[in-house]
């Protein structure tokens, strides 16, 4: 390599990891917006947020930027480069041309719109007034086709939208996927709901204090290997993991006293997306490739704890105890399996946060349908109510009486979010898809879970999964951990057999 | 005013604003780097602060800042600013100026310096070994006093370094000041040891459960008129207030479950620093004059709170109770009387910061007297410790028995901060003059203490003090406050009054 392209790698690097420290400032911040900042500096703290990120979209899409990247990428510098910074190269493209392809007017209209549309949207929810946010979310939508249309696309416009959240998925897949989820979870749904056998659930909302849930969430942190030398926990209002960089990668949680379990498997969750950033290599730090691959890789390791650890009997077997200790009393008359029954119910709910594993992929499914077809032009943003509300009886056989629990329950559309919602699903797709695969290696899975020997499980997820940050497309984890394509398999193998043997049908 | 001045003025507001903004992410950085930020993540937290400083620093020192200060200083057009223009291109000045007069190779250099020392010094104060610090701090002073030359001085070289913490405070009148107050304390010290009406103490180092130092630190600051709507309060090992902008301005404590007075007295004296910084104009928000005007004015305030109200009898006649609702029973055969004398307790101490109001400004008469002398060449390095433990000895009565717990006990010097100390004691003087002065304007001062009737004399200190941030130089606050200048009788008064009267003698 030329001392040329040598200088040129290493300033290159240099400016990507100033952007990057602009990044990790910007995480401090919103942690701290979210986690107890005081109310009366909001106003100010929004000026410092969008001076710093005024700064780093300058920074991506800067004529220097664009040299680095149009002399880098020239085919024979590119291959001499390392996997790292060729890897950085294509990320930092993807963001500069994104940003370049829009026109700097039509972008900033667009910003202002999405500022407006979230509390117009607040307000339209809490007086389930689909009206008085139908022409915004008009706009959203016409500004998304728009650039779409900038941007490119294969296929189907659908795909580019994908790209920013699953890069790598696309629509012919996902149809295919969602398609087989949805045939095979619609009848299953329907035989836990007419099954004879339901669980006891009242004494999951006796009150359990605050600051006993606030030790057991630290204790549950600790036993699944969570690492506080690398990270804290708090307290926030909508929860959320948030990594600095992978040697500060934050929790945060909610303590509900009449309901244990929002905080309880909520921090297991978060704790899981903190597992995979807190074992992303450390030689991508300083580079965009230090973070989670795609929303769908990040949630398929915050299920994996949640489901497949803390929903696992033998975690029960080990942690009942535990849970009795911090509580106050609540499970004194309640056996393992009662208790076990009753924080795997499954009952349909018109509100995805509020769904449960069997029905929740449904909640998305629907909304990919409704989004696919905006696109597409056969659905108009006038008719979405009544479609959200048709497919809702159709797949979960439930329908909302007003708009504010049907259309309008979440925020993604209000600032413009379409492509969003699939990986939600595709998350737990892969987390069965990666369960399946790991226990050909650790066939004693259960055994590990129940000594809470959880160290070869965290080894397996490093190895496969989390080291490799974005250096691996979503497609390529999944190909090299199960040998094949993404596949709903597994995902409905598990629910079948999980639902069919506790409600006895 | 010309049109092209208009612009001219709105351009300048908004760079300045943008440097203030980055002023203040740092200052979160900062203060969730000393609030419980994971351990693993600090050197990475280094190198983000290293960009966000370095490029202040740059807008700070750049043609675009002074082809601004050039054009808005020229006498007709700074005429025509708003006030706030003018005070803000006062401090850019100063800024631009003490930057760019240094040659950059030479600060990298001391800078480089600075961050070697630190923790040279730690190490030096562990092992009680002053040559091993030595070398460097012979080295820092010989930057010191180079910069001193660089940036030029009036009357003494010292004058130029009590600039950066008491702007318009000089070497002649600290003689003055701090002259009169060695002669009146000394006496009085000596007459505090020797009194037979000594404290009895040994109930102050009962435990205080930590939970509850929390919740009574939480009530004193609601108390005094902490907003918590623009503040909160957290746990840290050194503490201190930090001001992101006056709707953001938080307070730090550390419980000690063997000595309460720890957090109580230092959430107070934090308190009384956040108050200042709550109150400031909301107009100056987004330029450098959003900050307390100096040390020691802003020192005055958090002392104004701490002694003239947390020590004031009133205040515990109202508050005895509550401190014995929080404590686990301590205070239970305590009387008012015994514990107020316990907590006014006076003792000479080998160590600054573990120092009483009586004896404190003495270590800092000690310090400034150092300073001067090898900003004067009339002392070297290498007779520090000999000159430090004589003056020890004079003002105190007691001679440390090795370095550690004597000039090698404060950070300050291992950094560079010369001229910082005086800040401290002027602070202090300040602060009786304050309680003087507003006496007259409330008389009834003692009674609003006592009925817990804070309002008129945060209004006062905010109307005199507080509200003008950096627009007043500290010599200006006084001067309009008292009529004169800075004046340590007032100061002394209170001293002499309080210890006789205490001790009996």
């Amino acid at each position: 390599m030329s001392q040329e392209i040598q200088q040129l790698e290493a300033d290159f690097r240099q400016y990507v990891k100033k952007i990057e420290d602009y990044g990790q400032a910007l995480a401090v911040l919103a942690w701290d917006s979210r986690t107890g900042a005081p109310k009366k500096g909001v106003s100010e703290r929004a000026e410092v947020i969008g001076t710093l990120s005024a700064d780093v979209f300058a920074m991506s899409t800067s004529e220097e930027m664009g040299h680095y990247l149009k002399e880098l990428s020239k085919k024979p510098t590119y291959k001499q480069l390392s996997d790292i910074t060729q890897k950085t190269i294509d990320e930092c493209f993807k963001t500069y041309e994104r940003n370049a392809k829009i026109p700097k007017e039509e972008y900033k209209e667009y910003v202002m719109l999405q500022a407006q549309s979230e509390s117009l949207w607040e307000e339209a929810k809490d007086k389930a007034d689909f009206e008085l946010f139908r022409p915004n979310l008009e706009k959203l939508v016409e500004f998304k086709k728009r650039f779409v249309q900038y941007w490119g696309y294969e296929q189907h416009p659908y795909n580019t939208l994908l790209d920013d959240y699953e890069p790598g998925v696309f629509v012919d897949t996902i149809d295919k996927v969602f398609g087989e989820l949805r045939e095979k979870l619609i009848p299953l749904v329907k035989g836990v709901m007419e099954s004879n056998h339901q669980p006891k659930t009242d004494f999951l909302f006796e009150k359990f204090p605050k600051e006993n849930q606030k030790s057991l969430s630290l204790d549950i942190l600790k036993e699944i290997g969570y690492d506080f030398e690398a990270g804290r926990l708090d307290e926030t209002v909508h929860p959320f993991a948030i990594g600095i960089n992978p040697n500060d990668v934050r929790v945060t949680t909610k303590y509900n006293e009449n309901d244990f379990r929002v905080a309880l498997f909520g921090t297991i969750h978060e704790g899981g997306h903190a597992l995979y950033e807190q074992n992303i290599s450390q030689e991508l730090i300083g580079t965009p490739l230090a973070d989670g691959t795609s929303m769908g890789i990040h949630e398929s390791q915050s299920l994996f704890w949640e489901k497949f650890v803390g929903k696992n009997i033998g975690f029960w077997e080990r942690n009942y105890d535990v849970l009795k200790k911090h509580s106050a009393g609540q499970f004194d008359d309640v056996s393992l399996e009662d208790f076990y029954f009753a924080v795997n119910q499954a009952k349909q709910s018109l509100i995805r946060i509020e769904s449960d594993e069997l029905t929740y992929c449904l909640h998305i499914i629907l909304r990919y349908e409704l989004e696919k077809a905006l696109m597409e032009d056969k659905l108009t943003v006038a008719e979405l109510p009544q479609a959200w509300n048709d497919k809702m009886e159709e797949y979960l056989g439930i329908r909302p009486s007003h708009d504010g629990e049907g259309v309008l329950q979440d925020v993604h559309w209000s600032f413009g979010a379409f492509g969003y919602f699939p990986s939600y699903a595709l998350g737990y797709i892969y987390s069965a898809q990666i369960k399946e695969a790991m226990e050909k290696d650790l066939p004693n899975f259960d055994q590990l879970v129940k000594e809470g020997n959880f160290a070869p499980i965290r080894q397996w997820l490093t190895e496969k999964v989390h080291r490799h940050g974005k250096m691996k497309k979503p497609a390529e984890i999944i190909k090299d951990i199960t040998g094949g394509g993404i596949d709903a398999a597994p995902l409905v193998r598990y629910l079948e057999e999980k639902y069919r043997r506790l409600y006895k049908f």
